[in-house]
């Protein structure tokens, strides 16, 4: 790796950098800029997302700087002004922010980070929060998915070797830990984020001796109480299974040591499983767990459990760490206002000839609507920033698609989303410990009905617009449309 | 980011140590093992795959040492020997490296690297060899399906934003490169890889100025030479571009300058590309050029072209640098052969039920054998490591799983594909630059025929084995199906 990684100020499209010597040239570096992160569309059409990555998002910023040698590299590139590198030289974050904590539920269209800074600033800040909060949250939706699937059962994160890349590996370790994960295999994920890393052993463990039996009993001998034996190297029901068998009765049930596991890795699940599971309560080990791993996924542990399949634990890789099925979360970064010198704040927003690409202008805020009764969501409200809800009246929401449906609330509570992480550029956000943000999220889930949570086909959660947002949004629609005549 | 970052030895699926602790335990430690690395199946269904990523396994290997912090760490897990700790503190990698050069065509089944190294070292360095090799091989390979699409047109990579992390951005776009695409967006790729890195503008410096006028007039004031004004904030064939084209004769033409463009951000580029196109011409910019992107990826690329869109260069974000269509790119890293006090090598194997997942045993070498007369790869042939091939002799080779396919070679050449990389320990093999590997990588493909490079349903590439190979593989599964009776 590159000592360059600790600061990754460069990891930034080169676009926003010709854009800030514009904003420079053109005296528009100041202007203080609106700009939310959302996106359009859940991963595997699920009913619901989970932010993640803000943690990063803030370190990131926090040391936000640029150095010599990039300062160097822009003047090579014989583009940009003395007077823009001078500033680059000098950079450090002003702004506010604004986002929901991880391990939050997130939808389609509303805010899940707003950030209010000067132009450049808030341009060059685009790439990184993006990449973050997308791969984060993607892997934190994905692994809650699977966990979900296993009902109950410990999911154990195994996908490092298969990531894309080493930031893909750590980092979406620990999203997956925040979406539901047991646990990781990855070491560094458990050493720099605390999420608990196992393993047992490999093929290559079992092939280094001169037979099987040997291998499970080196291992025994060595970790009585994490004894976690793989059996599929030669023949799983054959050969496998009966010296694990073997080995557990000779060393670990003298010792009394009950907590010991198989681990299986190829072939049919459902079928090896339940075979073994026979095997071992006939042997007297009902105790004995079993592991099971190979390309799994929540569609597969679905199945496999629907077929009786006897796993205790499952082990998933490639299919959760790269989010296999959709392995892009769209997160966007859109202007959506800008103030002038007297604090003025005028909406801007983007049109497009597909109706769902158009923003929703405006610094806002983000309700969630919960019925007082069921404590379940109903639905999240997008107001302008200066707009609160009052709970303690009827309050009427529509669609913003299909206005004519209503629905009027009596009995209900409202939860601001957003909270302050910056405010003049100091962090004013302490970022709950990874368990809180895991148990956080599993609360978080269980708000939402069982029919957003479907996997197939879910129920569509509403994102509505206050009646100002809505009026303003229209109104920004003709205006613009006319000016582009 | 964290300064962990820069030392990336604790990115190891902890089973690694409970094994290399295992393996001390039992004396195994000094025991030099052989390990293969190597893949099942070619991502897309494709006829080849491209190897990318060893440059950043050997500065990895190079730098590859446990902190003080790292010690504590396992010490904290309480399973670890003390002896075992001592030696993770002093350890350096001691063995020997062979691998493939980056950009070379590479198929499944065969070693594109090998690890001879005592057993806990080539264990320690699995995980990261393994997903930095399975990630920028993922992304050349993709990278370089795109790119032939475009029939000659650059590709730039555009997809930081929806990356899997820092390093899927970074190094996806280094791999990008090698596959072929012309240039990225992404900063830090460029200053730490020498990827010329490239951007204009986003919707965000349109929508700062009071019009779309104004804001390509400032543009083009600044970047008179570096013009490629974004067209579809508010309405593409209506407002932006004949905005563009004002502006362009206003501003550009008098001075004589000529190599602007035009940017398509939505929509469909077919139609809007071809109407643009019109427009631009009737203006007397036949000059112009059209960057088009969307969601863009080989196939849509193929029928964009076969319908006549009129683009120059395509910009290509998420389905590049996660390789959407095929997010994994499966390599394993399999024990090969075990080598005795007396340098004596053993042979060792995998079995599996499913044919395809038993291993070629071995310490081998991969030949690629060419066709003297059009220089065409024919097949490659893995080969015990002390096999040569006599090009000056009749060669018979043979399909491994239906032996009967026979073809007997004469006008032939063999190019051993491994070179040395490390030799007890020292890094012997110098990287070329990235232009070189690129370059190299262009000619590779152009060895292959072009049934090998068709998208759907590509012929097969023959890897086949040596007789004496094929016999110790057919006894070793015999003997170890016995064995596990």
């Amino acid at each position: 790796m590159n000592s360059k990684n600790e600061n990754l100020a460069m990891l930034c499209d080169f676009y926003e950098f010709t854009m800030g010597n514009g904003y420079l040239k053109n005296n528009l570096h100041k202007k203080n800029v609106y700009f939310d992160v959302f996106f359009r569309n859940i991963p595997d059409d699920g009913g619901f997302a989970i932010a993640a990555g803000l943690q990063q998002v803030i370190e990131y910023i926090k040391d936000l700087h640029f150095d010599k040698e990039d300062i160097e590299y822009f003047r090579s590139k014989n583009m940009f002004s003395e007077d823009f590198l001078e500033y680059l030289a000098d950079f450090k974050f002003t702004g506010d922010i604004y986002a929901v904590p991880e391990g939050t539920c997130i939808f389609p269209r509303e805010p899940i980070m707003t950030i209010k800074a000067p132009a450049i600033e808030a341009q060059i800040l685009e790439t990184f929060i993006l990449l973050t909060l997308n791969h984060q949250s993607l892997i934190a939706t994905k692994a809650n998915r699977i966990v979900r699937a296993a009902q109950g059962r410990p999911v154990l994160e195994f996908g490092s070797r298969r990531a894309q890349g080493a930031d893909g590996a750590v980092k979406g370790a620990r999203a997956a830990y925040i979406g539901g994960c047991a646990g990781t295999a990855c070491t560094l994920t458990d050493e720099l984020y605390q999420v608990p890393a196992s393993g047992t052993m490999a093929h290559a463990w079992v092939q280094m001796f001169d037979s099987e039996y040997e291998a499970f009993k080196a291992y025994c001998e060595i970790y009585p109480h994490n004894a976690v034996l793989l059996v599929d190297t030669y023949n799983t029901l054959k050969s496998g299974v009966p010296n694990a068998i073997r080995v557990f009765k000779e060393m670990l049930v003298p010792q009394g040591i009950t907590n010991f596991a198989i681990r299986l890795d190829s072939g049919d699940i459902s079928y090896l499983s339940k075979q073994a599971r026979k095997m071992l309560d006939e042997a007297g080990l009902t105790n004995c767990k079993i592991v099971a791993s190979n390309a799994l996924d929540e569609h597969l542990i679905r199945d496999l459990l629907m077929q009786g399949a006897k796993v205790d634990v499952f082990g998933v890789g490639e299919r959760m760490i790269t989010s296999k099925s959709a392995p892009v979360f769209g997160g966007v970064y859109k202007l959506v206002a800008i103030e002038n010198e007297n604090g003025e704040i005028t909406p801007k927003i983007k049109l497009s000839e597909n109706i769902s690409k158009i923003t929703n202008p405006h610094f806002k805020k983000v309700y969630r609507l919960y019925d007082k009764e069921t404590g379940k969501a109903i639905a999240d409200e997008l107001c302008l920033y200066n707009e609160t809800i009052d709970t303690t009246k009827e309050h009427t929401i529509f669609d913003p698609n299909a206005t004519w449906k209503q629905k009027t609330l009596t009995n209900f509570t409202a939860r601001e989303l957003q909270v302050p992480i910056f405010k003049n550029g100091e962090c004013v956000y302490e970022s709950p410990s990874i368990e809180e943000i895991k148990a956080y999220c599993q609360k978080e889930v269980e708000t939402l009905w069982d029919e957003v949570k479907r996997f197939e086909n879910p129920h569509r959660y509403y994102v509505d617009l206050s009646q100002k947002l809505w009026d303003i949004k229209k109104e920004l629609c003709v205006k613009n449309a006319m000016k582009s005549k």
